[in-house]
């Protein structure tokens, strides 16, 4: 049990299923053709040698399939940390030389140290704190930058930027220069792919095939599109017309090497292995988050951080580089059909052969047709509608999407999920910090007490009930302390104050001192203070202290019985046992 | 009432009385006369000319007496303000130089107003993250580094430094060159003030003296021991035998000057200036709040930021440099006797006079007088013992609280209080995001709910009730379902699950998919689930969700409720109205 911890292929390993091979295959093999050319050209997005980028799914897909929990996650080379490797290794050498590859085999070692000592510290905890709407925006805002990072390949023009405004403003810029065949070729593809992916099941149902072959067929849909593009740009010579195609890929098997040990440069490149570390698992953990709830599987954080990491070190000793789970890839991955990690050693296997023999077959493929295939992908992900559902619920979640949305799409994806976490964070703490406060009076025929501006209830004037819908900690004791003070102050016949406390779920030490405070001032006005309903774990921590001794009233076990003794129950009324100690749960 | 929120002169200075204004001259006095050579030390460690201390605690002093709510805050030129202004003035010119000293001013001027925009913006509410173990720990620390600043100066030995260890080491390094005449000033000064403070007044009273004048008398010691070794010093020519006096001080008024105005000077202040107005603002109020503690009284957050912006628009245009609240100097204003802001405008008129006719008298006075005063002044504020009753009380305010001084005595008095801040945040988070939860079950004889665990109560194996203490939101969803469902999963008779909502106080919009998700994985178990106690502002968001119409059952005003409709209670148990509406308060 133990071990299966720390190696979940062991569980899933078990009982692996003939059905669960299938999917896995056929995902392995759409993730493969996908993967070759995105591999190339991240790669050359980090400023290294594009084999580097085939290194990178090799070896660390296998690792990700032996220490992973996620059944969907692609590993790989993705975009963003690309771009961060760039930024990185960019301040210690000059791109295209040998320290410059090294320092990049170096991030990724670094990195993965980083990644299995936090899954070691077990501080994957720290995911919970991507709320649904941050999730929810930066998916749809990732989605949306990606398929428009695609539309320039579907026309055939140059595209690139990071941000919407600038690749909106490339693409308006370059508008002019569209290639028809290269559009042709994207149109149809991603036409085809919409169609596989709506009607084709049916379709093939309504002809007679059983639904688990038309599902599979369906599936194979992608691969279809691939060879067909293939073999018309080969057959219409398309290449000569303007239509970029995947080319010349370099082969060879990744060659096995180490780190680089210089302290220097391990000092140079520490905050940034930690940035990309951070980065890399925030942005797969959310993946595989959302894969996983779609089939209501469970992710085990603290393990994806181990399976992140153990990716890493095998990039950085197989000359690879930084590498996580992918966006696009994954939910290809998961749409393809993907049940278990294994669909990644697969794909490990098939990029190693596919390097090794196939890629003269992939030199006709139209990137237009990868293009096509992401996109297609990603905006299944992109939910507008989330906008609406938060506002409808509640602002501070509405405002968490729309920043995340916002910042992701104007600034960049990091940006965007920093945004969103702090942002939801902060609106916590300062909702938190200004508690609903309700004076209550009890629901006549039971033992119940509820706020006086919503229920029929029974009070008398002499006893005043403060129920407190919030823990009482630093950020909202003094907002209690002024509440309490200024409601007694402008009620002269108050004699009790009976503080509620079936909400409170801790009280800290700042909280404490303001409630002696509250204690002291209303004693010298002539009222007496009272808690009820104190949690057991409360009332604990108050045991140990001289606040209940300075306490000028009782604590009451229910809020039942401080009426009862205080004599603010309504005539007739059943009287509750008075006689109970000071006690609490 | 308006105005007199912006100008808290208007209320104060109504009510201002014969008494207030005597311990107002008394403090104004004694801060003068400390203030003198501190605003000349404060200077040359900003890297500034000696006078513009002195120009930075005249006019800056009055604008805060006009603007300010602490009754006790002395403001003027502080260590650590003078130290950030010095590293951020070095970036931008040479010490010495014209340049430099027009980039102080135009600090204080930015950070002006950045300060007044901030208080406009009532952005005060976040002194409230300022916990009473940071705030504590905070002056402990502060007090200790003040005390073991001032040991150099009552030795006559170079002191410095700005961490323990540093000053630890410095002392110890010229332990040697200890002065005797100056030692011999320093400990009897120290020795008269520390009699002054704990024996003068009960002796005065037992010679027939009214308590009044006797705190009166007690609280001008400091002077009398200025005076007095003034004397000694110019009667046995100290200054010959190695005692430090305080020498000639430049004379004049504060020459009027407006702030550079260079857009390139104000790019490269912005981020300085805003750093030192939040680090002045959280020091200052963290004075200004202990202090006002002590009698009970209040400060104005928000008005505190337009008081301290004020008095550094003040210094940026009378040749000053940034001000705050100094820490030992409001301790010995307070200790004085000071009632009103007015002691610090007695001050500022204290100082211009001292400045144009004072200074020979001052000549003479040897430092370890003033150390004396500070050392005394500063040691009532170190309560080592906070750190014992956070630890008896609850461990996360023991941390932070010892975070604060470790850190503030090791690193620094920003990096301390910055530390203790977000460790508090990240304790409250992190507890929050681990709730308490509880099965409860019915108090004999009530209609109260209570942990199976702590309390004799009854329950029926068909019906689950959990209560959750704590609000729901996106940190603690995924804990909540988990504990739900493994519950379930180990009690195969349930039949029910109750939900008791009496301490969720809000459900986010990730707490609601995962209540979502309990509900239809529940029915798929076979299980139903239902809520009660559900307050009213979480009802009305429930209410705008299809959450209650997919919710398998019933949503029970009362827990009591719940157990009657659900059969629940014991045997002649009083059964509920169970009629009623879902319904909240």
């Amino acid at each position: 049990m133990r071990l299966s911890r720390y190696l979940p292929i062991l569980d899933w390993g078990r009982h692996y299923s003939r059905e669960a091979a299938t999917g896995d295959l056929v995902a392995a093999l759409i993730v493969t053709i996908m993967l070759i050319p995105q591999s190339l050209a991240y790669a050359l997005l980090a400023g290294l040698p594009p084999q580097m980028g085939l290194y990178a799914s090799i070896l660390p897909l296998v690792a990700y399939a032996v220490f992973g929990t996620s059944r969907a996650l692609a590993v790989g080379p993705v975009a963003v940390i690309s771009l961060m490797t760039a930024a990185a290794v960019g301040k210690l050498a000059l791109p295209g030389t040998e320290a410059y590859a090294t320092a990049a085999i170096t991030l990724a070692f670094m990195s993965g140290l980083i990644l299995v000592a936090m899954g070691l510290l077990r501080l994957g905890f720290l995911a919970n704190f991507l709320s649904h709407p941050v999730i929810a925006g930066f998916i749809t805002a990732s989605g949306l930058l990606i398929a428009l990072s695609q539309v320039a390949t579907l026309l055939g023009i140059p595209g690139g930027g990071q941000t919407l405004p600038e690749m909106l403003s490339r693409l308006a810029g370059n508008l002019g220069a569209v290639n028809p065949w290269t559009l042709a070729v994207g149109a149809a593809a991603t036409a085809f792919l919409f169609w596989v992916r709506k009607g084709l099941k049916p379709a093939l149902i309504r002809l007679g095939l059983a639904p688990r072959p038309a599902d599979l067929l369906a599936k194979a849909g992608p691969v279809a599109a691939v060879a067909a593009t293939a073999a018309a740009a080969w057959a219409f010579d398309l290449g000569a017309r303007g239509v970029a195609l995947v080319g010349e890929v370099p082969r060879g098997l990744p060659p096995l090497t180490l780190p680089s040990f210089d302290p220097a440069v391990w000092a140079a490149l520490a905050g940034s292995a930690l940035l990309i570390s951070v980065i890399g698992f925030v942005e797969s953990v959310s993946v595989a988050q959302t894969l996983a709830a779609k089939k209501r599987q469970r992710i085990v954080p603290d393990q994806e951080l181990i399976g992140l990491g153990a990716a890493n070190l095998a990039a950085g000793v197989s000359s690879g580089y930084p590498v996580t789970g992918g966006f696009a890839r994954s939910v290809v991955n998961y749409d393809a059909g993907a049940e278990t990690p294994a669909a990644g050693a697969f794909a490990a296997v098939g990029l190693l052969a596919a390097a090794s023999f196939l890629t003269p077959l992939l030199f006709y493929l139209p990137k237009a047709t990868l293009a096509a295939t992401i996109i297609v992908a990603v905006l299944s992900l992109v939910d507008l509608g989330v906008l609406r559902r938060t506002w409808t619920y509640a602002k501070a979640d509405f405002a968490a999407v729309a920043v995340t949305i916002l910042v992701t799409l104007g600034i960049g994806v990091e940006a965007g999920v920093l945004a969103g976490v702090t942002l939801s964070v902060v609106l916590f703490l300062w909702k938190s910090s200004r508690p609903h406060i309700a004076e209550v009076g009890l629901v006549p025929g039971t033992q119940h007490f509820r706020n006086v501006l919503r229920h029929k209830v029974h009070t008398v004037p002499e006893v005043l009930t403060i129920r407190v819908d919030e823990s009482l900690w630093f950020a909202n004791a003094r907002f209690l302390e002024d509440a309490i003070l200024d409601r007694v102050a402008a009620d002269s016949p108050v004699q009790h104050v009976v503080l509620m406390c079936s909400a409170v779920n801790a009280i800290d030490m700042s909280a404490l001192e303001s409630l002696e405070a509250i204690n002291a001032r209303l004693r010298d006005m002539g009222v007496t203070l009272h808690l009820s309903e104190v949690k057991g774990p409360v009332m604990d921590r108050l045991e140990r202290t001289h606040f209940l001794k300075d306490l000028t009233g009782r604590v009451f076990l229910s809020q039942y019985d401080a009426a009862a003794a205080l004599g603010a129950l309504p005539p007739g009324a059943d009287p509750a046992p008075d006689a109970r100690p000071r006690a609490a749960e």
